[in-house]
């Protein structure tokens, strides 16, 4: 069954990003009132009050705003924005932002996210299914998603990455990594011009390279976990979205492991795309603010 | 070792509740800019923006303060609390509310509390230790909080809760009931004039009555837990601070269980204090907002 | 991509069942050595060793018991089981049980369970979906399971289970009711010959009758959870097998938590399933133990 | 208030570690059998039927144990533990083995031991604290335990190693670091001759180094843990006991994190101390075992 219709919860969201300093809040709650609008929500934080940097997220109701949505625009522009150096967005209630998946062989991330999107939960487009292996095509198309193959072998890892920004260029606003087991270069996240999460496997203490499972195993670990993050050139070092684990003991095999570990996986990715998708999660230098 | 001594993070915390409408942002926002203050940290919530609640929390650096602090109370009195028929509240940096333990006879949360007291922990004066039975009085005494024992029999309960009127009247700003075993009438809630939070065990599904640890054994519970919340004349109905749960199996004996159920409440407790000491919680009609 | 082929772990595996009384394990084990059986887990739990009952899970590895299995079974009862009046099975490594879920219309349960199912993670044979409704047909069509369509009126439910009954009668070791909506009489999982597993919503605390997700908001609930348990004449009663919590807060709306909810029970379910099939979960009166 | 006094739950505890072959459990359970002996609960594990190890431990009833208590053990010795060469151990109800706990300077730990010590909850008797700071001695003292401050200063690690060899020396059966912030030597823990337990933080990923918690933060970590395992000369990496995680967020500083931090460390630290003394821990090469 579908996800309920919801009535809208707000008219639209404003996203603001300066620098820190005193009179902020007041400008822009200023700027709204003085429009009529109500605010439903607000979400505002300072890395530090002195030369820090200054967050705010805020729903508002405002009668009629859809119709005049450039003039408002412009006016928050002229009246607010420029006289903070700010940099901000309006996001519509009902409007929906575009998403390609990254996937290798391991389906269920790339499952779970289309499962949820069919349903209506992951509120957004998912314009394209970008994959270096051809095993998952029949996903993509059972839930009539375009499946791109684009194979990367180890000497043609540019001329891949190439295909994949042709496919990918201005056409969407956030690339979600499924699994996908090739490293993104540098020049790639730099052209791609929108944000990246990836999720992988997490442990305390961590454990490097391959087989990190067996490792787990051997060490006795207690609690297997994910972490979803964004991705820069740092592999794997991108700020962190979400985090969760699971207990396991001594009876569980690697297999076992690996079963426990795909489930926190898909959990986990899910809760950090849904968090960006509602613009609740901010990179903060190294470290993400979730409002 | 006690926690190192933290260097000042805000001057004041500002903490509003009035009927929602629009404007109270940016009036209050507008006046803090004025005065020149430097806003940390500010948490909103509207439980409805057509007719509902409007709740602030906002801690902000402003020089001189402490100095012009009657001052500035009567200006934001005259300038925008009465505007918006406001419930409001400064708290300075530093200062610290009085707190009253009740207690029975399990010692698990009153010795965690005043150890997090001794280590400056629990930010707060812990001025009275109240109890119906005498038995933790040199726990009390060592860490240097008078210690009231005030016996409960069956008819003498009006007596008893008189009594503790008497020590508490105007002495305390919260009450917290560390298994204080003895359900609390209206009329005591009404005339104490400060908040109270309790703590019990919480078990997926519940189970009424005694013994209620055995119970959940012999229904082969997987997760034991505990819940905090403000006291109110609805015996454990009040609105809820803080929950947890601990893993438990068939191998745990009841008096396993309960000394499970004793490490999960004296945490769970302590994070409730701690949230309300901090002013986080707000209790909006039956349910808390926790910013 | 399936689960990769795994290379026995055992020969075979036997669950004993009785009252329990000294010599039990020496019987056994006795019985298993002299026929040069290797021992690979064992566990065992009594009730109370003092007129309480004995559960016994072994898993061995027994060259050429594939070919003996009659023989070993005569001998086993003969030798063994009559002398403890045991009520015991074999299960052979590979052997699958065969199951039917029955949903109405959530789908997130079958959904996941299906998919689990055709990756080769639920090793079980799944032989049939019934519904009271025709919304998940396509589901079971896709994963090429048959679907069986019985409506339940308010007038016609005795002969709904009846329905249901003829397509069940003899060819299910499993029932899983992954939100199946509709109560079953005592009568007819009397006559169901299987265990049923269900699946449901659990807060701290409860909160009855409709619309829990609502009340559990409006009490400021922090933790949701689910709990999964044998299906008994008492309604959500039976033996709980798993359970599990996440958090929730109060920016949260009914629809988050419907959402989050649903991410727990299909978690939930599918481990009290895997449990199940792997023969871990024991019934012992109103609780279950979990080897 | 004290832990209810509990009626014996079995006479002896039986530990045995030997190389895995057929017919181990026939024998020990043959051997209980024929001397009348009641099986309360048994565990055992084998790391791999070929050329494993295989533990067991099990509780049992057997009246007039007490009193002949060394001739069941030479005849357990000969009848059975020769025969496959076994260590092992019996332990009596109500036994209790003797704990040193090693202290610097947060009192976290400690206190957290202390107090489950006195109120009967931790089964052992505590023989002494020894610390290379004078701070905690008062802690000691209040709870009637030996305080021995054993300084170490760079150069003379060696001689303060040798102090507390004197104190230990064949006196303890456990011990316990509760915040230990010196490197013990390998020298020093071969010539303890009783296993040590260690608590530390723990990160997804790990934070190396100095300030953990603060690079936690900026990476913008949403769960912190701890990790109690076994000391072995390899610093932090000895075989892991117990762990556990709790949430955290943007909106909380360092000294949050590292009250939140000590939370876990004293709760995980006592979960490893109270399996470890219930025999309930398995060191298997590089990872636990934990019944």
């Amino acid at each position: 069954m579908a996800a309920p219709q919801e009535t809208p919860r707000y008219t639209a969201r404003l996203l603001i990003d300066c620098a820190d300093q005193p009179g902020i809040v007041a400008a822009v709650s200023g700027f709204l009132f003085e429009r009529g609008a109500n605010i439903v929500s607000s979400d505002q934080y300072s890395s530090d009050p002195i030369g820090g940097r200054f967050y705010l997220r805020t729903e508002f109701f405002l009668e009629g705003l859809a119709e005049e949505g450039e003039r408002f625009k412009r006016a928050f522009e002229m009246e607010v924005a420029q006289r903070f150096a700010m940099e901000w967005e309006i996001r519509w209630w009902g409007e929906r932002q575009r998403v390609a998946i990254l996937v290798s062989r391991y389906d269920h991330c790339l499952v779970d996210l289309l499962w949820r999107w069919r349903r209506g939960e992951l509120e957004a487009d998912v314009v394209a299914v970008l994959s270096n292996h051809p095993d998952l095509a029949e996903e993509a198309r059972v839930a009539g998603v375009p499946f791109h193959h684009v194979p990367v072998a180890a000497d043609s890892k540019r001329d891949a990455e190439r295909r994949m920004l042709d496919i990918l260029d201005g056409k969407v606003d956030l690339v979600v990594l499924a699994r996908y087991m090739q490293v993104l270069s540098g020049e790639f996240l730099e052209r791609l011009q929108a944000p990246a999460i990836n999720i992988h496997h997490s442990f305390l203490p961590a454990f490097a390279g391959a087989d990190p499972y067996r490792k787990a195993l051997e060490h006795g670990v207690k609690l297997i976990g994910a972490t979803a993050h964004y991705v820069t050139a740092e592999l794997d070092g991108g700020p962190i979205i979400e985090q969760d684990v699971a207990r396991v003991d001594h009876r569980q095999s690697v297999v076992d492991l690996e079963g426990i570990g795909r489930d926190i996986e898909r959990l986990v990715l899910w809760r950090a795309v849904s968090l960006h998708l509602e613009d609740r999660v901010i990179a903060d230098g190294g470290r993400t603010i979730v409002f």
